[in-house]
């Protein structure tokens, strides 16, 4: 029951090791000198076989049983415990943290690779311990060192897991309206008052401690969100007895169903500041682009399991007759779905989506490695500067692709499509949460636009356009690519002028840039795909005559050919669209 | 518990009365002569009550709880039994149907408006009543005098349902590989033998008679859609007994849960045959316009209630400040959500799909109607044309907006969007089977364009286009309308051209059709909701001093202004994408 799942382990390899060429930069990154592409393959090998045989196959059962809550305990379906406890022996979570903490000190990318997976073959399984990795980032980062000696080895094992307590009922985006109390005590502890809502794994049956993450309010506290202040709180105390937190009830969801969402109550909790007094909301932007990537490869895990299930079934099934029939359907009653030219568009918008985004994705996590490893300080600033751009994109292009791909893959089975034992209707409804959570889809655009680009007149986007623009350059001279490397210049150009229009524009209606985010989102995010399926087509040109290259590079050319094109289309609406968009009026 | 509905009585009226001026075509129809507009709308507001008071109520339920299987019987959801009651107690079902047979006679323009609030309310119910007046339509044209005696009035009264059987687990979109067998017995009856899948009302306990519509083959048929016959398999007998057909299980699905999508085997059952042997597509074709504008007021209602549950959510909820601060909000600490630009946007979006597509909805209904009843043969042929182009773009076309608008509604709510108790997620479940059943959308677009248009070198086009047409001369001396108008007209020479274009290239690469039918339903649908806002900005401008008119000539104007010039981006699709679509290779 459900879709399987093979972890695409060739075409990952071919992103890092010959698109990205990451292992020949890991020899100039401290702590990473000594990892190679052989061991870095292994270890993805090693992922692949959790991912596929351990995990995937409990993913429709989470789905159907879903959590259960009785009197503040919750219970994660069949299957959960079994495989967190063979993750946690094989010490999956320590891959990417430091090994002062017990980690493994692997680079970030092959955490990227490892979650992509996971997310792939289950989304709401992953949520548990992607979320102790964000609390992980938190508490190096900022927590003090008898705190970071006290919870990084044990979330670093995976003995504890931990959640992120930021959401109230009233207070969903706009975090400055939190209400939630801190009161110091003499002994410098906090006790923490207040109900949070929609806290992922706030209670659960995998780890008997859970460390939580909580944004509240000191007494002397200003409004907004300059008064928030970050503080853990434990389910168990030092001691072991249980702190003042409870799980008041776990919401019925369209999907995620395996993952708890909680209701959490702390009632004069005992709690440890985290960093500085009411720079809470600075603690936990510091972990912002990491937990946003992390979305952002639940949208890729989603669209690959889909779009490779899609393609067998496409392949399998077979009705009517296509206007060019299949060679293979001569004596069949009629051909694969997959011959159908609609069906066909359907794959490979999916497959360019997937290994475009896959390219995107490990980009980003390299250059989270950099930034964080790199000693030549020019490359180190370039990476640290080119996050923030990508972050914001990376989640709600992928997000989105990820929903809208897995409901496009569903298409593909017809009617079977709609039925749960099937399970691509499951992917539909898991997906589609990415597109609210860590922040709406909408913000991340105004992100983007609003807040990081047009206050500096667009020059940000330089560094980005720079890197389109010298694949465009290194791609021009390959045989069969030069009218593609012209688009993406075109297109390159076309965003640096939209961005210069808008920021001209908005000075005089300012309201401009935020009805126009999500187009632009879209467009830079198109470009950049763009900018991945022509790296990769002038990465797998030489070896075309290899099969196996041969469709990498059609896959990448039906990118640039069908589908980055619309970038002229966006970019048209946001030159075009100055009409006004009235207030609503009153009901 | 869900969303609630609100009938937009208001809305409707304006389109019927106003945008399409229908009752003074009454006047000219036969059967239609006595009825004015204040009787439709006395109605459309009992139809309104019964759809928000007694259907909506039962929706959320529905869901939950869903259908239960056992041993072949099946019960529906708490609520269903009662809400069949009393509709059919109030006489509903029997609205659109013949005098002859217990019919009220009404026009299908009313009994569209009918359905798309019983969509909105609960589109799972509505497919019992739904199936059984298109089985309504099948027999009146093709049974005959005796079986048309023995069912009609049975089904019009609603004391007795009907289903249409046609996929096999095998043949979903492709018909011709149906298996299933009748075998002619002395006494003039038939014996249907075969099991048929996704049928949806195949069993339940609202009525004790199912009437079966069953597509099989008789011994002698040839393969194909032209060896299909149509056999009418009650469950109960003439006499009383049961049939021998069984429910052997009910599908768990994405959603409408509330809609028992039964196997039905039939084990040497008694049928009838209905019309000629091996014409039994045929017969089904006939009633094919009015099933698939049943489907696409599916999408129209979930339409509906997602926009306005919406609207009512972003005008309470406040996060965050607005870049221009709502004039309500200066003594709160937020902006109501409807105050920010992405948000408003989307709003607008919604809106402007609901009101163009309840008057393309509604003008196709009143076609349904010309082409029925017009004594006029110029303007009856002119009607019964016109609907075998509008049928497909209908289909689609809403059944998209419904899902992906239902989605859009969703992420105003944020994170409560997806709990399952505050409803809108339901309907993005519910919403996604509309684009699947009754001919997906993409064989939509096929029949459209692939073997509508292009045969006939695009011409059947022209008489779409005048309508077009006209409306932009028509509105282009309207002060405020004459850029919109502009705007139309050239959409309107945009899609005929397009048309042509691919007329000619098709002759030498046949599959580029095919390849590109779905960017053509899609501009063809925008072109004609182009036709729908400007006729209905034009409409309202004279009146645009009330408050209410000039809501309707915003929306409007947001339609022509900020949605409509997307044609321009998927005409030009049409024409640049002659890159190859390269098969797929084999795994």
């Amino acid at each position: 029951m459900g879709l399987s799942y093979r972890a695409p382990l060739r075409d990952m390899r071919f992103v890092i090791d010959e698109v990205l060429q990451a292992p020949a930069g890991w020899s100039q990154l401290p702590g990473l000198t000594d990892l190679d592409a052989n061991t870095a393959a292994q270890v993805l090998e090693q992922a692949a076989v959790f991912a596929s045989e351990v995990l995937a196959p409990t993913n429709a059962d989470g789905d159907l049983h879903g959590c259960t809550w009785s009197d503040g305990q919750v219970d994660t379906p069949p299957g959960f415990r079994a495989a967190w406890r063979a993750f946690v022996d094989a010490g999956w979570p320590a891959l990417g943290c430091d090994p002062d903490w017990g980690g493994q000190g692997l680079p970030q990318l092959l955490n990227v690779a490892l979650y992509e997976m996971l997310n792939a073959a289950n989304h709401a399984w992953t949520m548990y311990p992607g979320l102790a990795h964000g609390a992980y980032e938190c508490l190096k980062a900022h927590a003090n060192a008898e705190l970071q000696q006290r919870y990084l080895p044990k979330i670093v094992s995976g003995e504890w897991l931990a959640t992120m307590c930021l959401t109230e009922s009233h207070a969903g985006s706009d975090l400055g309206l939190l209400r939630t109390r801190a009161l110091p005590q003499a002994d410098g502890t906090l006790q923490v008052s207040g109900t949070k809502i929609f806290i992922s794994g706030g209670a659960h049956d995998l780890t008997d401690n859970i460390v939580h993450l909580v944004l509240c309010r000191l007494p002397d506290a200003p409004a907004g969100t300059k008064g928030l202040s970050l503080v853990l709180v434990p389910r168990l105390l030092p001691d072991g007895t249980p702190n003042r937190v409870r799980c008041n009830g776990i919401e019925k969801k369209m999907g995620i169903k395996g993952s708890a969402t909680c209701t959490m109550s702390f009632d004069a909790a005992t709690g440890w500041l985290i960093g500085e007094p009411h720079r809470g909301l600075a603690a936990m932007f510091v972990m912002m682009n990491a937990a946003r990537l992390q979305v952002a490869l639940q949208g890729l895990g989603h669209l690959e399991i889909a779009t490779q299930n899609a393609l067998l079934y496409a392949r399998e099934r077979r009705q009517m007759r296509a206007p060019q029939r299949a060679s293979s359907a001569h004596n069949e009653p009629a051909d694969p779905i997959a011959a159908h030219p609609a069906m066909r568009r359907t794959l490979w918008t999916l497959q360019a989506w997937t290994e475009g985004q896959r390219v995107l994705a490990y980009w980003t996590a390299q250059l989270l490695d950099e930034s964080e490893r790199q000693p030549d300080l020019a490359r180190r600033e370039r990476a640290a500067a080119l996050l923030p751009l990508l972050t914001p994109i990376v989640k709600a292009m992928f997000t989105e692709h990820g929903h809208t791909g897995a409901s496009m893959a569903l298409q593909v089975w017809g009617g079977h499509g709609y039925i749960h034992e099937v399970g691509i209707e499951q992917h539909v409804r898991d997906a589609r949460i990415a597109m609210v959570y860590e922040g709406t889809n909408e913000i991340q655009a105004i992100d983007l636009l609003v807040r990081k680009l047009l206050p500096a007149g667009g020059r940000p986007l330089d560094l980005l356009c720079e890197a389109l623009d010298s694949e465009a350059e290194a791609s021009e001279q390959v045989p069969g690519l030069a009218a593609a490397a012209a688009v993406l210049q075109t297109a390159s150009a076309g965003l640096r002028d939209a961005t210069r229009a808008l920021a001209v524009d908005a000075a005089v209606e300012p309201e401009l840039p935020w009805r126009l985010a999500d187009d632009y989102l879209r467009a830079a995010g198109l470009v950049l795909l763009g900018w991945a399926w022509l790296r990769s087509a002038r990465v797998a040109t030489p070896h075309q005559d290899d099969p196996w290259y041969a469709r990498k590079l059609q896959c990448a050319l039906f990118g640039l050919e069908w589908l980055l094109p619309d970038v002229d289309a966006l970019l048209r609406r946001i030159i075009s669209r100055r009409a006004a968009l009235p207030p609503l009026p009153d009901a």
